[in-house]
C-alpha cells in the first residue's frame, strides 16, 4: 500500500510560505507502516489541481490533500476533486448545520460564503472539523482491476488538518493496515549537553546504513535526538529489534539522555517537579519570556508558579527590587544577579526552586578573536544555590531558545541528582 | 514559461527531513519572473524518479532537481534522468579530475564510488560544485512542437545547491528571461481584527480567477494575509499594476490592516511606539509570556519595559501586590482584575503603558451549548484605562496567540487613534 500527500495553495509553489504539512503526513503514515512514494504540490489553480489528484490516483493507494478547503474563491480543492473523479457536488446539510452552529457559538452571523464549504463530491462524506468551519472529505474512488483508492482531503490548517488526522483519518487506515501486517515502528531519543558529532563518538558505531534498526540523528536548536527504526512483521517484533539498541544508547549517554519521543526538556522537568509536588518560578533576562511560555503550558500546569521578564541591562528597576548597589558593583551580566534574581523571584512566588537568566550582553554574541559572550544563569531552591555561565557562540537565532534549555537542563540535572 | 521544482529523497517522503530547497527554488524563480506550478518529491526509488522526470517534462519548460547526486547506492538522479531521457551516461575526465583535486586538497584518498558522480547523461554538461563532489547537471531536451524544456539537476545539500544555482543556474536563466522579459512581483497587506470571509466581504470582488493583479488570502494564527501578485515587463510595470489594488484594499479594511509584507502584529507596534518614545509593559495570565517574548524581540527593543507571568487562576499573590479582596470579589477572569493588572504593571515597570490579559478559565473553553469562554484584555496608559473581554472560541492551540494578537491590537487602535 502506497501513498502520496498533496499540498495546495499559490503560498506554497511560490515560495511564501514553507510546506510543513507534507512533513507532519509522511511520519503519521509511516508510524502506520505505509510507505509515501511522492508529495506533490499545486498552484491554486483548477487544472493544475486535476492533475494532481488524476496522476495521484493513478499511482496511490491512499491520498491525503491539505489546503484549498477554506471558504474563499482561490479555494479549489472540493471542486478539483469533483473534476478529477468526474463528480458533482452535493450540499451536505449536517456540515451545513454544523458550521451555522460554529459561527453562532462565536456570535457572529454566518456569511454567506461560508456555506460552500458544505458542498460535498458526491458519493463522499464530510469528515467532521471541530475547531473549524473547513470539514474534511473523504472520498473512496473505485478503480480497474484494483482494490479501490482512498482520497482524505484536510484542511491547510495544521492544528485542524491534524486533528482531522487523528479522529477520523488515522482510524481508518489502521483498520485497512490491519490485513496487511507490515508495520514500521520508531523510537526517538531526547539528549541535552553536548555537539552532534561528539555525541555520535560516544556512540558504538550505530549510526551506518544496512544496520538494522537505523538509527537516525538530528539537531533542533541544541537538542539532539536519536531516531531507532526498525521495520517487521508485528508491532511486537518492531519493539524486540528496538530495545536492545535503546538500551545501547542510554548506557552510552547516562546524563544527556532526558526524555523519549516527544518530550522535551520542559516536559521531563515539569513531570519531575509534580512528582515530587514542587513549583519553579522565573526572572529572565535574554531569554524575555521563552522559559515562562514553555513552563506554563506543560505537565499539570501546576508545577509553574509564574515568573518576571527584564529585558533590560539594568534589571534592579522595579518588580523584584534587586538592590542597586548589586548590579552597579557586579554589572547586570554576572553570577552575583544571576543568583539574587532567582532568590527574590523564588521568594515572591513563593515557589521550591527559583531559577534565572541574566540579560545578555549587547550583540554580536560571538566575537573574532577571544572567547564569545557570556549569560549567567542560577538556580536556588531548599540546599543548593548556584550560578553558572554559559557561552552565548553559535547561530544568533538560536541563542535564546538554547539560553533557556541551559537553565533547564540545570535544574534537570539537580532534580536528578537529589532524587 | 512555467517551472517545476524535484526534490528526491527518503529522508523527505518518509518525513524524517523538512524540505525547505523546494521553497528557497520557489523564490529565486518568482524574482526570475518564472512561475512555479508545481512541487514534486519523489523517493529514492529510481521507477518513482523516471515517473517524476518525466511528468515535468511534460509540463514544464523549466524544472529544476534537488538531491539524489551523491556517492552512495541510493543517489539516483543520474541514472533517472538518463532513462526519463533515453540518453546513456558518459564520463567527463575534467568533472572526474576535480572531484580528485577535491580530495586531495582535503588530505584524503578519494573513495572508488565517487567516480560514479563524474557520469553525466549524453548530451548534458556538468555544472561545477565548488564546494563538494557533486557537480550539478544541465540537459536541454528538444521536445515535438514547443520549445525545448531545460533540466537542471543540483545537489540536496542546501549550501551547494544555492551556490551551483547563483554560479550557473540563475545566469542561464536570467539569459533565456531576457528575450522574454517577464517579472512577477507581490506585495502582502496584513490584516487583523475579524474573520476570514467577513474581510473577503469587504472587499469589492477583488479574489476572483482572471483578474490582474491576482489578490490572493491566507490566514496564519488569526492574521489575514492578502497577497497581491503582478506580472508584466518590467518591477516598475509590476508596481504600477499593483499600486490601485493596494489602494482599494486599503480604503476598504481602514483599521484592519496593520502591515506590509513580513510586519506582524508586534513589529508595527513596537515601531509605534519607538516613533513615540514610549515604553510598554505586560501583565500575562492565559499569553503565559508570549506577549513578552513578541516585545522583546523586535524595533529597538527599547519600547518593551518587561513584564510579569501569572499563569494561576488567582493572580493576587506576590509579585504585583493585587488586593486579594479584588479578586475574591470580581474573580480571576474579569475587567476589573485586567485592569487593575495593567495598572499595576505599568507602575511598577515606569512604563507608558500596561497591557494586561486574564488567566484563561479552566478548558475546555468552547462549549456546545451557549457562549464560549472569555478572557479580559486591559489597556492602562495616559488617558485611557479601558478592558474588554475576547472570546476564547477556535482551536485550543492558537488561543494563547489569537488573545496576545488582542490585547496587541487593542494597544495598536488606540496609538493609531490617538496620533
Amino acid at each position: 500500500m502506497d501513498a502520496e500527500i498533496l499540498a495546495f495553495g499559490d503560498e506554497l509553489t511560490s515560495g511564501q510560505r514553507l510546506d510543513t504539512n507534507s512533513q507532519w503526513l509522511s511520519q503519521r503514515l509511516a508510524e502506520l507502516g505505509i510507505r509515501v512514494l511522492f508529495h506533490t504540490t499545486a498552484a491554486d489553480d483548477l487544472a493544475a489541481s486535476v492533475t494532481a489528484i488524476r496522476q495521484a490516483l493513478a499511482r496511490a493507494d491512499v491520498i491525503i490533500s491539505t489546503g484549498g478547503l477554506g471558504p474563499t474563491a482561490d479555494d479549489l480543492t472540493r471542486q478539483a476533486l469533483a473534476d478529477a473523479a468526474g463528480r458533482g457536488l452535493y450540499r451536505d446539510e449536517e456540515a451545513l448545520a454544523q458550521i451555522r452552529r460554529m459561527f453562532a457559538r462565536r456570535q457572529r452571523p454566518m456569511p454567506e460564503r461560508n456555506a460552500f464549504q458544505a458542498m460535498f463530491p458526491e458519493g463522499s462524506r464530510p469528515l467532521p472539523n471541530p475547531h473549524g468551519t473547513a470539514p474534511g472529505i473523504e472520498l473512496e474512488l473505485a478503480r480497474a482491476g484494483r482494490p479501490a483508492a482512498l482520497f482524505f482531503a484536510l484542511p491547510g490548517v495544521p492544528a485542524e488538518m491534524r486533528e482531522i488526522w487523528e479522529q477520523s483519518v488515522a482510524p481508518a487506515l489502521r483498520r485497512l493496515a490491519a490485513d496487511r501486517p507490515r508495520v514500521i515502528r520508531h523510537r526517538q531519543i531526547n539528549c541535552f549537553g553536548v555537539g552532534e558529532s561528539d555525541l555520535e563518538q560516544m556512540l558504538p558505531d550505530l549510526i551506518r546504513r544496512g544496520r538494522h534498526p537505523t538509527v537516525g540523528i538530528t539537531v533542533h536548536q541544541a537538542t539532539i535526538t536519536l531516531r531507532v527504526t526498525a521495520e517487521g512483521a508485528s508491532e511486537a517484533e518492531c519493539r524486540a529489534a528496538i530495545e536492545p539498541t535503546v538500551a545501547t544508547i542510554r548506557s552510552c549517554l547516562g546524563d544527556l539522555v532526558f526524555g523519549e519521543e516527544d518530550e522535551q526538556l520542559q516536559d521531563a522537568v515539569a513531570r519531575r517537579l509534580d512528582e515530587r509536588r514542587q513549583r519553579l518560578a522565573t526572572a529572565e533576562g535574554g531569554t524575555c519570556g521563552l522559559l515562562a511560555l514553555w513552563m506554563a503550558g506543560v505537565g499539570s500546569g501546576g508545577a509553574y508558579a509564574g515568573g518576571v521578564v527584564l529585558p533590560r541591562l539594568n534589571p534592579s528597576g522595579g518588580v523584584l527590587g534587586i538592590p542597586r548597589e548589586l548590579a552597579e558593583r557586579h554589572g547586570p551580566v554576572s553570577s552575583e544577579l544571576a543568583t539574587a534574581l532567582a532568590q527574590q523571584v523564588r521568594q515572591r512566588y513563593r515557589a521550591t526552586y527559583g531559577l534565572a537568566v541574566t540579560p545578555f550582553p549587547p550583540e554580536p554574541y560571538e566575537v573574532e578573536q577571544g572567547a564569545a559572550a557570556q549569560c549567567f544563569v542560577a538556580l536556588d531552591g531548599p540546599g543548593v544555590t548556584t550560578a553558572r555561565p554559559f557561552s552565548l557562540a553559535g547561530h544568533p537565532a538560536i541563542v535564546r531558545e538554547r539560553s533557556a534549555k541551559q537553565a533547564l537542563n540545570l535544574l534537570r540535572l539537580y532534580l536528578r541528582q537529589t532524587d
